[in-house]
């Protein structure tokens, strides 16, 4: 984010105007659009020192620091934006690790001929979002790429968080007898993307779940002393999370299909749609693991946020060397669940 | 940067194989390339956590953060390729922020049907100049876009150093009287695409002069007292960025066109493809400026550093309210040195 003199800068037709290549030129253009867009929104002391980086606070404890590039299609979604779910994802990758998220970046990859007016709205949502999470968007940067080399807009956020002294939360953390905790009904944020792209009318429309999960992460952290991980299932959905945590902590999982919150809406459109909720994208849900000892605390302190009033315990680590995730059914039988192996849902976030 | 178990994992087809749609979908194909690709040569500790972010230790000072998406075109040009340039382009943003470059993180937005043969020399590189850097690559993201909406590889590196205690460097301390000194040659990096891209078969190739300017910002920032900003002239190159310090310190340039280092080749390139070597992209230049008393001694560490041995003063800060940058020509007249104001090379980082 450089510069924002005051004489050479004309207004940008925000109304009807469109991304052309000279606003990723480094210019008169680039300085207008991140002026009277950029800047405008994400307002803060350390995006406008307006140097080529961010000079920031001392940090007072480990940081965290997680990237995410967002190409979700469509850019508006029941629900969200991609701008939205930019804020979402990087705030919930660094909260997950036991971090306090305190900056983002954004880089802006926008194709030509996007209309500025949907740019705008992304900006505000990102912006609304960020405030929301208690995040600051201190640096930032835009590229410009011809029409038919991208796609509207790809968005990637990295944010840097610190942990309080004596957390260290990990996906290798995990012994057998822990409890596995979910904060909520799965499915949605994939469902409402894929039913949106298949032009499905269903009674009632899906929502995605995207959201900042820091605020109920933080009082985990606080909480919870046998906290061992925490982790957002997103791409690859709780069936894949849960497959990473086993073999990243060498143990087996069984989980309780009956205890996994499912929307019976989405329940609904994922056979319709093909899909299993298991391995469908969430934004906004949480996946967290502790000792016996705490489970029933956990649980409660899930249930008193309000992102995770639906939050369920749904299984136990266990010993396997084999690292399986082994799902009963509600018959007393035992389901395998595997990686998802190929392409389920490609951009869905 | 998630996972990396054996027993899943079958060998990708780095010879002769190409992007998948799946590749970006988070199951068994993404943990695939990560494992076999990017964490096989960005390999370190923290990388290999395999968590949603990386645990990093404490900063002892405040924190700079800088991003850049990139999107260059072709992705391989004379004098380096992408991959390079993403990590030489962020480490000098944090680097002239006066900041130790520490950590890095990585997003691909991969073209289904890239290369995976290109793929991997681009990772290849990245690897090695983050090594020559000092920087580690600590956490990743990869996501998959249909053929047609991208153009092979766009690249985000954002990255995070430590400020030495007592340091602080900005565009906006720069006072009438400082001293600005260019570390060498300008020009390079724009003509050595430009010239790729319009097929242009110079005599002598003109080389890129993409490349990391932390060792010697470092030296500057603890021999210079008087150091009052660097800046590494990107897109938009000299002029725009003079004007964008000149515009933030509200003081005037006055600068010497016959001090202003450019090779004749990257003259006559320039004179050829109509561009102006001031308003050219430079990837490996560094803009320092310090006070008079400094003046010499920066030159002298300048020289002493490989990537500085041209390095010329070419001027002064001046006191004027208007903010003009004015070059004098070699035969005493006055030009002055505007913003360029549209599209001269789009695509050039």
């Amino acid at each position: 984010m450089e510069n924002k003199k005051k004489h050479y800068v004309r207004p940008l037709n925000i109304k009807t105007g469109k991304v052309e290549m000279n606003f990723g030129a480094g210019g008169k253009a680039s300085a207008q659009l991140i002026s009277q867009l950029f800047a405008k929104y994400f307002n803060n002391e350390y995006l406008m020192q307006g140097d080529d980086g961010a000079y920031l606070p001392e940090a007072n404890g480990h940081l965290v620091m997680a990237t995410d590039s967002h190409v979700v299609y469509p850019l508006f979604f029941s629900g969200g934006n991609i701008g939205g779910l930019a804020v979402h994802g990087t705030v919930n990758d660094v909260a997950v690790c036991g971090a306090k998220p305190l900056y983002m970046s954004a880089g802006f990859i926008l194709e030509e001929g996007f209309p500025l007016s949907e740019l705008e709205q992304i900006v505000k949502t990102m912006a609304e979002e960020a405030q929301k999470a208690g995040i600051y968007i201190v640096t930032g940067d835009t590229k410009v790429v011809e029409k038919g080399k991208g796609d509207g807009v790809y968005i990637n956020t990295t944010g840097v968080g610190v942990v309080p002294h004596g957390i260290r939360l990990s996906g290798s953390h995990c012994k057998p007898g822990d409890v596995i905790a979910i904060s909520g009904d799965i499915g949605d944020h994939g469902v409402a993307i894929m039913s949106q792209r298949a032009n499905l009318g269903f009674e009632t429309q899906i929502q995605s779940d995207s959201a900042s999960l820091n605020g109920l992460t933080e009082k985990l952290v606080k909480e919870i002393p046998s906290l061992r991980c925490m982790r957002d299932p997103t791409r690859g959905g709780l069936g894949t999370t849960l497959n990473e945590i086993a073999n990243q902590s060498q143990v087996g999982m069984k989980i309780f299909e009956e205890k996994i919150p499912v929307k019976e809406s989405v329940m609904a459109a994922c056979e319709f749609l093909g899909l299993d909720p298991l391995f469908v994208a969430n934004e906004g849900k949480l996946i967290a693991i502790c000792g016996p000892e705490d489970a029933e605390k956990m649980l409660e302190i899930m249930r008193s946020d309000p992102l995770g009033e639906h939050a369920q315990i749904i299984g136990t680590c266990v010993k396997d060397e084999n690292c399986f995730v082994q799902m009963e059914t509600p018959f007393g039988g035992i389901r395998m669940v595997d990686w998802i192996s190929g392409e389920q849902l490609p951009r869905i976030c």
